[in-house]
C-alpha cells in the first residue's frame, strides 16, 4: 500500500521505516520537502520525501505523527480531497510544553485531537491509535515481554480493521488490540498521556506498556 | 489502627469492610450520622458511624471515598486540626456527570483533586491511590489474575509506606504498587479515568486492571 506519513521526527521515521520493512511504499511529509536530515534518512531507508500536501496526495492511507500542535496546520496545507475518504491514522498527542514539564494537554476532557481531525475532515476515516506507547514499542512490540495492549478509537469499523492488519504485520497480536469504540473514546487514550509520562519517569526507559488484565 | 472512612457508598463500604477484616477499627463518616442504610451496614460489619467531623476526630488515618464533588465540603465540615498531620488517603475521582456519559473531569490537566486537598490542608499527608480500579478489585486484588498495578502519588514517603503496608495487608504485592512521585503526579492517575471508563465498557465487568509491563 502507498502510505503518506506526516512528520519526520522519531515517531514518523520509526513508523515509516517499519512500513517499508513490511513491504509498503512510504512518502514522508513535512512542512518543506528539503529537510536535509529527513532526505538523508529517506534516501537510506528507501522512502520518498515531500510536503504534507505531497504525502497526502501520495498516500492511500495517511499516518499523522507530527507534534500535536501541528496536526491541523499540517492537514490544512493539503488538498482536503486528498484527506477525505482515506483512513487517517492519528498517532499524535496534544502535549503542551509551554509551561515546562510535565506538559498539559492543549485539547482535553470534552474534546480530543482525534475528534478535531474527524470534525475537520468528516469524510476521513480517523483511527486514533499507537499514541499510548513509545515509538520503539510501536514498531517492536516484542521489546516488551508478553501481552500488552494498544487501543483503537474510530467511527469506521473497516478502517479500524485495516489499521489492525497493519499493526499485526508489525507483530502486534490481534488479541492485544482493544477497540475502545467511536472517535470520542480518543479522549481517554489521549488523557492517559500524563500517567504514561509519570510511568516513564519511574521506569526510566521507553520500553514499557500496560496490559489490560481481565478477571 | 483507628481509621475514619469518608463516604458510605460502594467504595467506602468495601474499604471499610476490608479494613475491619484485617483488624482495624473503622468509623464511617457521612453528612449526617443517621443514614439508616449506612447504620445497618455498620452494625452488621462492626463499624461505627458518625458525621464527617466525627470520623476525622476518630481516625488516626483518614480515607476519603466520597463523590469527587463532595470531597472539599466533607473535609471542610471537620475541624482542620483533625485532618492536618494525618495521612489522608484520597481514593476519589472528580467525575462530572452533569452532561451525561461519558463524564468529564471537574478538575483536570493543570490541577487535580488530590492537589486541591493537599493545598487546603498543607499539614496533611495526602496519598492518592486506589482511584484507578473498581472497589471490588481494591479489596480483592486476586479477583484479577497475576500481576497488575496500583499507583501512589504523594509528598510524604512515610505516608506512602503506611498506605502500602495497608494495601499489602489487603493482598497487594509490594512490587505491584508503583510510586509515581509527588502529589502533582495525581493528575496522571485521575486523568486515566476516562480511559478506565471506556475499558470498563469493553470488558463489561469491573474485574480488570492494567499491569505495567517493562521491557
Amino acid at each position: 500500500m502507498k502510505i503518506g506519513v506526516f512528520g519526520t521526527g522519531t515517531v514518523g521515521k520509526a513508523l515509516g521505516g517499519k512500513l517499508l520493512a513490511v513491504g509498503h511504499e512510504v512518502m514522508l511529509g513535512s512542512r518543506s520537502a528539503d529537510n536535509p536530515e529527513a532526505n538523508a534518512w529517506a534516501a537510506e531507508a528507501g522512502a520518498t520525501v515531500g510536503t504534507f500536501a505531497d504525502a497526502a496526495r501520495f498516500g492511500e492511507l495517511l499516518l499523522v505523527a507530527t507534534a500535536g500542535a501541528a496536526v491541523l496546520d499540517a492537514l490544512g496545507s493539503c488538498d482536503a480531497g486528498d484527506i477525505n475518504g482515506k483512513v487517517v491514522v492519528d498517532v499524535t498527542n496534544p502535549l503542551d510544553f509551554s509551561a515546562g514539564f510535565p506538559p498539559s494537554l492543549s485539547i482535553v476532557n470534552t474534546d480530543s485531537q482525534a475528534e478535531q481531525v474527524q470534525a475537520a475532515y468528516p469524510e476521513a476515516k480517523v483511527v486514533k491509535t499507537f499514541n499510548t506507547i513509545s515509538a520503539v514499542v510501536m514498531v517492536d512490540p516484542a521489546s516488551v515481554p508478553g501481552h500488552h495492549t494498544i487501543f483503537h478509537s474510530g467511527n469506521d469499523a473497516e478502517a479500524k480493521a485495516t489499521v489492525a492488519a497493519l499493526q499485526q504485520s508489525f507483530g502486534w497480536p490481534a488479541e492485544d488490540i482493544m477497540d475502545l469504540g467511536d472517535i470520542t473514546t480518543a479522549r481517554g487514550a489521549e488523557m492517559y498521556l500524563p500517567l504514561w509520562l509519570r510511568m516513564f519517569g519511574v521506569v526510566g526507559t521507553p520500553f514499557f506498556n500496560i496490559n489490560v488484565v481481565r478477571g
